[in-house]
C-alpha cells in the first residue's frame, strides 16, 4: 500500500503524457489503431471507481465528459467508448476510445481484439500537441 | 427524434427489470455468464455520457457507484467492469458487470466473448429479489 499516487509500470510503459487535469492524469494510449485515451485519477491506492470521494467522483465524470467530447470533435468519432475494467492492471483507469465505423475491429470493443499498433515519434508528439491546443481552447472559454 | 424516453427494443429484449434509480433504468443482463446489469438513463436520444445534464452526469456516477459497490458484496467479485460503449445499440446505456478471476472470460473483457447463456425464470428471479434486498437496505441506511 503507497500513500502516495505512483503511475502504474505497465501503463506508464504503454503510453504517453498529455496533461494532468484537477484529478486525473491524461495519457494518449500507444495503440494508433484507435484514438484511445486513458485518465487515471492521481490518487493511491484505488482500483474501482467508488473507491473515490464523491467529490472525487464528480470530478472524474467531468473530467470524461471533458476529454470525450473534446476527442469526439477531434477525431470525428461515430461513438465514444468510456470504460474502467482493470482486470489486468488493478490501478484505477478509465479507458476514452474514439471509435469510427471504419476501424479495425468496429462494431466490436477493442480490448484483446488487435495487436497494438505503436505510433511513430513524430505522429504521437502531434496528436499530443493538436489535442492539447483543443483541450486549452475549450477551457478557455 | 422522440420526445419521451422509450427503452431500446434491442436492450429490453436481453434484459429483466430491475428497479427505476432516480435518473436509470436498473437491468439484469439475461446472460448467466456474468453477474451483468445495465443502467439506461430515463432520457430521450442520449447516446454519449456528455449528452446528458451535469446534474445528470453526477447522478450516474453516483448509480453507477451505488449499484457497482452493491454488486461486488454481492457478488463477492474480483473487479468490476463498468463501461458505456454503445456501438451496436446507440441508446445510452452503463455496463456494470462483476467479474471473478474464474469466470469463463477473465481477464479478458465480455464483449463477443462467450455466447450469452440465458438464466432460468426462477434464478433471474432469484438474482433480482436478492440483489433488490441488497439495495433496499442500503438505500435506507
Amino acid at each position: 500500500v503507497h500513500k502516495d499516487f505512483i503511475l502504474s509500470e505497465s501503463i506508464e510503459s504503454n503510453s504517453f503524457f498529455i496533461r494532468d487535469l484537477a484529478l486525473s492524469k491524461l495519457l494518449l494510449l500507444n495503440d494508433s489503431n484507435y484514438p484511445w485515451l486513458l485518465l487515471v485519477p492521481r490518487k493511491a491506492n484505488q482500483t474501482e471507481i467508488f473507491d473515490l470521494s464523491i467529490d472525487d467522483q464528480h470530478q472524474l465524470i467531468e473530467e470524461i465528459v471533458l476529454v470525450s467530447s473534446k476527442l469526439k470533435v477531434f477525431t470525428n468519432a461515430t461513438k465514444i467508448n468510456v470504460a474502467s475494467l482493470g482486470n489486468k492492471t488493478s490501478q484505477l483507469h478509465i479507458h476514452v476510445i474514439a471509435r469510427t465505423n471504419t476501424d479495425i475491429a468496429w462494431p466490436s470493443a477493442v480490448w484483446d481484439y488487435a495487436v497494438a499498433t505503436k505510433y511513430s515519434p513524430e505522429t504521437a508528439k502531434k496528436f499530443i500537441l493538436e489535442f492539447s491546443q483543443l483541450l486549452d481552447f475549450s477551457t478557455k472559454t
